[in-house]
């Protein structure tokens, strides 16, 4: 049996997602079938207004329910001067839950890739240095992730930055805490070893 | 930095969906902010145009465009009067994609699982004996998973079916086509020399 065209339809448009493969996406289509007239109503409803209301804030290009967000409106953490780049709004969140930052963020919107032809000007690099010319920035802390576009895109920026006579400095690399010596890999440990520090 | 409530909500909704865990809700409700207008039309279309088309065919239980579906319509499969049993309607797809098999189809809408409390009347078990009661089915294929479920589901309508004269039969176990046996798992060996065929 062909799956219905219809459906074929729906399958094409989920595993347009990050993240869904091909078996995800049938899975999800299937369920969509079968879920109450008001689940569905639901989830579509969450959808329309989330895009509704949420904004990119035109300073940190953070998506908020306010314009500037509500870190950036903050006045409490001029005081900081420090300005920590990210690559997605999910981990800016990851390091806002963290008690010790208290400084402004800048979401770069993905990392340099030269395979996937992602270069500087498909990420927001030239509004970060526009952004670090106007404001009263001391340092700024590049939290990339730590896979290999991230680590391009850092060594890429830090250049930038230096050039401006701004202090840059990469989120430290070792062992995470709560992980296991014996299953972490040869370069984590190395880096850990470069790291490491006095007790 | 909280997640706005509306962002909240809609990572609330998408989490309810099959195998999306709190970290892929995330991911997926930021990539829906930044689709574009049409793309979340096209998505949000697809769904409801899926949801209003497909049925649920009266027959087989399979979601189809028509009712009853192709399959339980195709009168060239009476001669067959083979009967296989599936959990989902994937499964189904998956099965109908092989050219050895022309017989007619009943989904069973999941599995028994006595630990999330789905028992026998959760699933189309009721149905099913009644359609075997009316049908003119010399065989019955259990193709339900090979997992606890599964199996237990197989062995309690096995027991059913017996009890009205009619043959049942179970998927062949043993090694998935393509496989290295160094990796297949002891069961799954076990199985194949018990199932070993001469050549």
């Amino acid at each position: 049996m062909n799956i219905p065209q219809i459906m074929e339809r729906m399958i094409k448009m989920i595993k347009k997602l990050p993240a869904v493969g091909p078996k995800m996406a049938e899975r999800l289509a299937y369920h969509i079938l079968k879920m109450s007239q008001s689940e569905i109503d639901d989830l579509i409803n969450s959808m329309q207004m989330a895009r509704q209301i949420m904004k990119c804030c035109n300073i940190c290009y953070n998506f908020s329910d306010q314009n500037p967000c509500q870190i950036c409106s903050d006045i409490t953490r001029k005081k900081h001067s420090i300005l920590c780049v990210v690559e997605t709004p999910q981990d800016l969140i990851a390091i806002s839950k963290v008690k010790n930052y208290h400084g402004f963020y800048f979401v770069l919107g993905g990392a340099l890739s030269p395979l996937d032809g992602i270069g500087p000007e498909d990420i927001r690099i030239n509004k970060l240095i526009k952004r670090l010319k106007n404001a009263n920035i001391s340092e700024v802390i590049i939290a990339t992730d730590t896979d290999s576009k991230g680590e391009v895109t850092a060594t890429y920026i830090a250049k930038i930055i230096k050039k401006l006579n701004i202090k840059v400095t990469r989120l430290g690399y070792g062992l995470p805490v709560g992980g296991n010596i014996e299953y972490a890999d040869e370069v984590t440990i190395s880096r850990a070893i470069v790291g490491r520090q006095e007790m």
